[in-house]
């Protein structure tokens, strides 16, 4: 209650227990979404070890997100191993830490205005983000795979996924992350060295497509020996 | 309804409610199958990020087929989710748009007399399809599971998968693929460069066994090192 | 029922009826498991495109299978879709065509004795068949997965496993897997080239393991190199 | 009940008893939890053929462990096909035999006190620890996923994973791994050579994340071309 209390500075109070009773509601509904994207995640090998994390923008203004709890089995998600944060990474709602990563979720909602982020830690990444780590970054181009990024219009595309040094200082990788997708307008994810894959979109089911085509095309480039090569 | 009257045209009003009534038996028959088809390959990670689309015959005259609509999560692939099309691509059922691909399940139908037409975009026709693309295709033989295409009789079969450039223009790429079709007579399926594959049967069944037996054959010569070959 | 005569010849009629209800009760019992195993297989990819069979001896004396019948999908098996067949492959109960290749399995069942035989078409068995024709077989020594094959008690143990060539002349295979039967004493399976794995057991549950153990020892085969150095 | 008997001596019969009621439903709830995480490893191939076993501490004195019995089907691991068993290996519970591997869970859980010892058979752990064998380990070091092994704090730890001989005479097998956690202190697993990995937790819960930790950067080595350059 006293955190909820907090975000209300200001704010006449039925206006607040309105919107508090509609946040709510979207909070439930999309904590239930992440929680089935999650298991199905898992179920692909794309989360193991408790890796991976999931967030949502719940509301704008204020900022808020729902984001898996740290430390969790995602084979076993579920709605409740959710959290609010507010854009400090505050807990609003639920009970458990948010993951350190969670500073990444709100640099990347606030630079390119996603409204649902997306982090898994596949084998694919892992391997390429390592084998490809000097050049910074994989170039993918010439896939008809690539249409399903949004924007895209064509498989010519030439789609840059830049790869950031991994570190344990979030607050200093969330400024690198802020500053790559500055520098880099238009991209739709990146990897952090044998870390994994961050990518998101306006909304959950289209950062859940993004997932999925940008784990296809780096496993199609290990398969295609660009692991060895590089 | 105003796009079912079009269909109508000068067809004695009580025949085409006869029609009318078995044809939408059929549609949700089919509908069902092809949905159920699809979760299935989604699951086999055949058909990530909405890629691949799925369609099958429920007239001849008039020409009318069972399709996906565009952009689909194929994981959750639902019967209400397909339309019915006429063989100039007009919606006569079901909302939504048609997929573009959907000119190149017309030409397929017409030039083979298929009555089902797949698409997968898996890693393996990917990977292979880019490795292979400057000899225009990929010979399959000595595999027993060639017995499996529909009439084949020995693993001595000797099956030519051409790979077509992938394009953008699919009034264009119809004209390909039908060219394709008229000189390759007896091919069970062909390639898209870097993008998937097309097969087909006389009947679902068909069309998917075609499926799983082109996919494996692809993934044998990938695993026994084709791509880095090539 | 004119079938079922044929095999009563000779025997008084209510031994006979005893025994007929004691077999019909075993091969309900048998074909449910062996469509439970099929579907498994089918769920790891060893079994697509109708590839694949799987027995069970109902009876020795007379002779009696219960086998697949032949060019079904095996991700739908069901118990309904199993025959009982003799010794000579007729039919005995049941409708369908038993698979050409049942007399492989009347072959294994005398060769050896097994109670079950299950054929699997993998990828892995696919690609080692061809890339070690020209040595006769597959060598696998120093696993302690070996030690599953019943009767061995040893990582140190080394399993022969023969290739033969495929071949469409059914009861010209069946002497050669007789005959490789003979000189290869203590085999638990077999490869058909480019065709895939034929291994059986005492039991159902033996003939499973063995299925499990020699797909598994393959696929290490093939991950460790040895496809690209035969 | 004899056995049960052994183990009361010099206890007074009442707390004896009250330890037994608790015991038992530790035992039960332990089971049940081991049955469901060995089907989960069964599903991603990491213990076929029956391989792998699996065994949860129930108390700590006298010494008492839940563990699979010997020779099971992991695909269909049930509660009640553990065994509780004491310090010697003895079953205290439950009917049939303990893995003869029981004695390299004993000795985990005395060298290290570990609450939960799995030990899965994957492809993963067989190539490896048979391409590296010679360097008497792997060592993990620079990936993300090491942070979800209990006390690492960063990427840039480096973990050694010691590789030892297999051998069939347990109680030789037992005495060298106790050698190995003794002078490898910190480590959170080990292979043996061409059989698998053995590894574990304070908990059952932590015990699983560290097998999907290893399993997946063994996967990871391989795939990036370690036991070809090996």
């Amino acid at each position: 209650m006293k955190k909820a209390r907090i975000s209300r500075k200001g704010v006449p109070p039925k206006q607040t227990a309105r919107q508090e009773i509609l946040r709510s509601s979207a909070f439930s509904k999309t904590a239930a979404i992440l929680a089935e994207t999650g298991r199905g995640f898992y179920a692909r090998g794309w989360v193991l070890g408790t890796s991976g994390n999931f967030s949502a923008v719940i509301s704008r203004e204020p900022l808020r997100l729902a984001i898996t709890s740290s430390g969790l089995d995602k084979g076993s998600l579920t709605p409740a191993q959710f959290l609010e944060v507010d854009g400090a990474v505050n807990v609003v709602r639920g009970s458990g830490c948010p993951s350190a990563e969670a500073l990444l979720h709100v640099a990347i909602v606030r630079g390119v205005g996603a409204g649902a982020v997306l982090h898994t830690h596949s084998v694919w990444s892992t391997v390429l983000s390592g084998s490809h780590a000097s050049q910074g970054g994989i170039a993918l181009e010439g896939y008809e795979m690539l249409k399903g990024l949004e924007g895209v219009r064509t498989h010519k595309h030439r789609e840059w996924l830049p790869i950031l040094e991994n570190s344990q200082d979030m607050v200093e990788l969330a400024e690198r992350v802020s500053k790559t997708l500055r520098e880099s307008p238009g991209i739709h994810g990146f990897l952090l060295r044998e870390h994994g894959l961050y990518t998101w979109g306006a909304g959950l089911q289209e950062a859940k497509r993004h997932v999925e085509i940008l784990e296809f095309l780096m496993e199609v480039l290990v398969r295609s020996g660009a692991a060895q090569s590089a």
